[in-house]
């Protein structure tokens, strides 16, 4: 199963003539193809189409509380949603602020306040240098609000079932660590689900500074793409059982339940730590958009309505999530050059290719046409110390996109490997 | 029409008599009114209901740039709605960040880059104690932004047409003074443009800070209630021709003129400003909610369905303003203890009542059922050095509502009044 590591040396140059035809014939194709980003396609936001319906002057604009949805008002959103995201977050709902259309905006303000006014200690800015621990791989965004915060981050590996926590647990002995980015379900880009024990492990953290906080982005709560829905612990309640509830701050949103541009995002938190965050908002703006709110509250009345909606959603991204899963398996399974996810939720196939080839991977598609998300996208400073992951964002793109580029990206991965095993064997 | 001033004690006594039983009817009617915050009316918010017709299935959701506005991106907004922000705030298209729901949370999230990262200097919080020039009477949510932040507040009188420049002039020349509030038209509360030679001197400022910008909140651009349509020159153009092109931000928003919780905001700037901003959301935000952003640019085809808009918005608040200021007029004009603004745009009439009476005015109307807005919050730390100055917000109560509450506001100044010229007259 290794057809190339047992190749000799005129083995891999007949192949590497075969795949660079191969991979001149994509190029000859002039495709246009994008599979950078998690971003639904438009028959996924097809399925919301109904949320347009649910405001106007014959429902009017009162949410159950009779507030006026359109006027001034209601700092943390209206209490329906309140209930549905206490479900998702699994926290209780006077827990949770519903705020604008980004979850990345309330994690962005988050750690900004931490910044200019600290978690209970000296702001974070007048502290010196601070850190951040980063599991890796994940999501650049993350990474980028502490790059932009001038926040040292240290990465440290994903296992099976969530970050090396021997290692977190050494980390957070030092005072200058002052925050970890986790995403505990279907983790951007591997799809790790975190178990209980890593959940436990994490909730019982004695971090040396008491300002130290988890980020807790659950962006893939109910985003199945399997039948098995996997479930993870309250890591609120498990916080709150390890005599830490306010070692966590909770973000979630419905970009990808509903529109990416044009959801609701929430953030939950101890109670301590909500009124320190409403306190913040209560300076910085009179409240979200509640006519959006309202619309959310009443597509989805209880979270069954959410359920239901996300088969829909899995249904699509199913038979994507497929056509590109087996392309890699048609082409790369007897190479010995790649392995790859096969995740039952979230956005992401992760490739991981023969170390040192990433980078030639992604250039190679790009000059035939498809982009994929930059080499290193998924570590801290945008480095790959082994230049061998590669995000795949297969939900974007229409079935027929999606076959070219996976057998592109296969082709590539071919070319990139031959090139370097050649080099190597000159 | 000094009839107070004039009166003896034995007079004053038979005046408190009958203005004291006047108070105890009104407490007595059990009243629950409200004239504290500039909010819009249901009647005013029923003029966009057609904004819930404007995006739906038939019509697409596509913007003319052939943006899919339900799906992620687009950082600065719909061009359509730059087009017309840049009208309403007199600068270039491509100078104008289209954003969310909240032109306040521009603000604060400006100040607070400003804060963490600085305007092409060190970042403020990292250069000592840093003030604001704030004129006033003002905003109290400017003045809470500063207080959010630790930015010490400097008091500036309003004159007739704008900041008292010669002071203005002054305080610039302190490098720690690193910013200034502005309401250039309608200014809240008591309704001032600022006139050709305020902007003039205010666009050549040469402070001796560097990073020293002016927030100018154009939150009344086109918010008349007279027939007469106020205009003020182009600040930005003015600091251009100053040689101060990255003096001025300028903030707008459709909350007075759509829904105050569901409109649209903007921020704009000079090109090199424009860009520090981008780049800060850039790790911020995936872009704002382009839908509601949609809704309003297919309302809004051009700066006349503005204006034409606002006139109706105008009908209905002159019939209230008017209300205020009859019975202001009929109850206050010759006793010499009260002046009234007059506005020609904006939200807010402005009573000066005797010095060190608008608290206890503000009490006594609360202790009969109608909340104003709290003594002082037009200056900053709450504190109006004269204790005079009532801030009236007629724009929520229905018509019969303003005119219990203007009655009774009436009767509690000649109350409030009355018992401080007794007690001084003791």
């Amino acid at each position: 199963m290794e057809k190339y590591k047992k190749a000799d040396r005129n083995e891999l140059l007949a192949e590497i003539q075969s795949v660079k035809a191969e991979y001149e014939q994509w190029c000859s194709r002039g495709l246009k193809l994008d599979m950078s980003r998690g971003k639904p396609g438009p028959d996924q936001m097809d399925l919301s189409t109904n949320l347009f319906e649910l405001v106007n002057p014959e429902l009017g604009y009162e949410n159950k509380s009779g507030i006026d949805c359109r006027n001034y008002g209601g700092l943390d959103g209206l209490v329906e949603l309140k209930v549905i995201f206490s479900d998702i977050m699994q926290v209780a709902p006077e827990q949770v602020i519903v705020g604008g259309n980004s979850s990345l905006n309330m994690m962005f303000d988050t750690v900004a306040q931490a910044m200019t006014h600290g978690f209970g200690d000296k702001p974070w800015m007048l502290q010196g240098k601070i850190k951040f621990i980063c599991p890796v791989p994940g999501y650049d965004r993350h990474f980028a609000i502490c790059e932009y915060f001038g926040i040292e981050m240290i990465s440290v590996q994903y296992k099976d079932n969530g970050p090396d926590m021997d290692i977190v647990e050494e980390l957070v002995k030092d005072p200058t660590v002052k925050g970890m980015w986790c995403v505990p379900k279907y983790t951007n880009p591997d799809g790790i689900v975190y178990s209980d024990e890593t959940i436990k492990r994490i909730a019982a953290l004695k971090p040396a500074a008491k300002d130290f906080r988890v980020f807790c982005d659950n962006a893939y709560a109910v985003h199945y793409l399997t039948e098995k829905e996997d479930s993870i612990l309250s890591i609120y309640d498990e916080c709150v059982k390890a005599g830490n509830p306010d070692l966590v701050i909770i973000f979630a949103s419905t970009s990808k339940i509903t529109f990416p541009g044009a959801g609701v995002a929430a953030e939950a938190a101890s109670p301590a730590n909500v009124a320190t965050i409403k306190n913040r908002m209560s300076f910085q703006t009179i409240g979200p958009d509640k006519l959006n709110q309202l619309r959310h509250a009443r597509m989805f009345t209880d979270m069954d309505k959410i359920h239901e909606h996300m088969k829909l959603h899995s249904k699509i991204l199913r038979l994507k999530f497929d056509i590109v899963l087996n392309e890699l398996d048609k082409s790369l399974t007897d190479l010995g050059i790649a392995t790859w996810t096969k995740p039952n939720g979230g956005y992401f196939i992760s490739l991981y290719v023969t170390p040192g080839c990433a980078k030639r991977t992604i250039e190679l598609c790009r000059n035939a046409g498809l982009i994929l998300t930059p080499a290193g996208a998924t570590y801290p400073y945008g480095k790959d110390p082994q230049d061998s992951n590669i995000r795949i964002a297969p939900t974007y793109p229409l079935p027929n996109e999606l076959a070219n580029a996976s057998s592109l990206l296969c082709t590539s991965v071919k070319l990139a490997v031959l090139e370097k095993l050649l080099e190597s064997n000159n």
